[in-house]
């Protein structure tokens, strides 16, 4: 690969929310792409996507399709990614993975471009990309890890339904339209009803977790480089279709002050301080949504422990928190002065 | 006041959110009334409300329409209560009142019948509520300080648009519908739009902190009856329009297993255990609605600090945050034998 030679990129899951956001940041950083292949599963294969102005017809992916790839964007399910990685691999490509599957494999970079950029020397064609909650927490706590240190982290998740993937949206919709018509509400795509609802569980439990808290845990200690680090995790979803939130509490190795973490903030990559009580002005994910920066607002003292923090954050799911990070990643393998702009 | 005799009942408020649920558990409850009195703001007066299959004309609240009333439910501002309940005082009756006006004023007890009934002795004719987040918060860390002493807790709430009254819901209604119609959405009673959104906010900022927050640190204490509890908390309004719920962590004076806290909620009064994440089986804010319990689960091991508790619980804000608990406190100071039922 060449900078400036132009690409041949593949986007595995290009008819799903995330894969589909990928093609949207692709074009509008564009990215040097000479050649771009759009593939799904053998079910959504057939379907058209736009890119730059143009319909491409969407290919099943199949380790043969993915070959000559020189990056491939892994936009699908864990399963699918264990199959395909390795192909894009043997051809020489580099694989950057947006599901779960290689991101506890000490042999695969789990990268956050604005936190630990570093760790992708060490790629061996493959690069993980972590969660949607973990890459934007990772982001807000690095600066102040930096600064003063982790101690303990307490995480209270507000997540929207495109987390778990475009039909809970649709599925959201319907359920909306259904109760503007006085017409009974079902939930056929996820355990309970989203609308009006909160739902503090979810597809998979992992024991007395969710897999999501397992998750957020574990690639928040790698992607920080602390996997001693304590963290306590509640994750929930909320009846909001795209921007995920979180409301953090942060102990320090020292007291720090809430116009020190504003300023530690203020300096971040890939954060807009987003703090101002007096005018109303905290985040949410309506205006997290389709931005590229983690909101960050709320940041006060704890009011229940001495010399630690609480603040809030909101972020775009499907762009910081999967396809902007994923584009990110590539743009610092074959780019790296473009990165973190 | 004498137990079955029948009593003069006044509900200030009674066209609202919190005091049209008053008139509903009074009716529900059988309560000893022989003369309903139901009264508003002057804007108000004139409508009528449902008791008992008959239309009652709602008068204007003033000190003059209270001096007869043995039991008056403020469900009004905290102005309004700190004008009539020294009426009330005045004639002999006692006010029970959900505003914030009396509540951190040590004269007056603080009171959910499950925590601190005990402290109701001490009245002088006036008994405040807590609220809404604050009364079953105190309901379920109750059993828990009694068993195993509390030391922190951190608390992250998610509050339906019913909390912050008719008008929110209102509001929320309308939004769905403009969306629904691809019209443009308007936040014209709340500082954001609540459709499709989650606030970290509110109407109310005291400095840094949400009003709501502090009075969740106050009056948990107060009715726990541990005024140095240390308690750190964020509360966020969700799209829900009835059911509080929150994410909560505690440590406890000795470390505590998830099979403990749940005998212990098992056995608490004012709580329904719903723990079985095997069948999807938590809280939800919609299971909530209609109920008079606080709903109890996802109560497991804190991930992040050995020995301490995590959990969630959801509750009908407008039942057991606010008007049920002043019907009990009602049932407790007339008739203590069905209280807690």
């Amino acid at each position: 690969m060449t900078p400036g030679a132009g690409l041949r990129v593949a986007v595995v899951g290009a008819t799903g929310a995330a894969g589909g956001t990928v093609l949207q940041i692709l074009e509008e950083r564009d990215f040097p792409i000479a050649t771009l292949i759009p593939l799904a599963s053998a079910r959504s294969a057939g379907r058209t996507v736009q890119f730059r102005g143009t319909s491409l017809p969407v290919a099943e992916a199949t380790p043969a399709t993915l070959r000559d790839a020189d990056i491939c964007f892994l936009a699908a399910g864990a399963s699918a990614a264990r199959e395909l990685a390795p192909a894009v691999v043997a051809g020489g490509g580099i694989a950057v993975d947006k599901s779960s599957a290689y991101r506890a494999d000490p042999a695969v970079p789990l990268v956050v471009p604005e936190v630990n950029p570093e760790t992708l020397a060490d790629h061996r064609g493959i690069v993980a990309n972590p969660n949607c909650v973990a890459t934007p927490l990772s982001i807000t706590l690095a600066p102040l890890q930096r600064a003063h240190g982790l101690r303990h982290v307490t995480v209270a998740t507000y997540q929207s339904a495109s987390g778990a993937g475009r039909a809970l949206v649709a599925e959201l919709e319907e359920q909306e339209q259904a109760h503007g018509a006085g017409e009974p509400l079902e939930a056929r795509v996820y355990p309970h009803v989203l609308h009006h609802n909160i739902v503090p569980g979810g597809w998979t439990m992992e024991g007395e977790d969710t897999e999501e808290e397992r998750k957020v845990v574990a690639e928040t200690r790698r992607v920080l480089g602390q996997p001693g680090l304590a963290l306590s995790v509640t994750t929930v979803r909320v009846p909001v279709p795209v921007g995920h939130s979180a409301a953090v509490w942060v102990e320090l190795e020292e007291p720090v002050s809430a116009e020190r973490a504003r300023d530690l903030f203020s300096g971040a990559p890939g954060i807009r301080l987003v703090d101002d009580a007096g005018s109303q002005s905290y985040p949410t994910p309506q205006q997290a949504a389709g931005g590229d920066k983690v909101l960050v607002g709320r940041v006060r003292r704890d009011l229940g422990r001495p010399g630690a923090l609480a603040f809030f954050w909101s972020c775009d799911n499907l762009r910081k928190g999967a396809a902007l990070n994923a584009v990110q990643v590539a743009e610092l393998l074959t780019q790296p002065a473009r990165v973190l702009s």
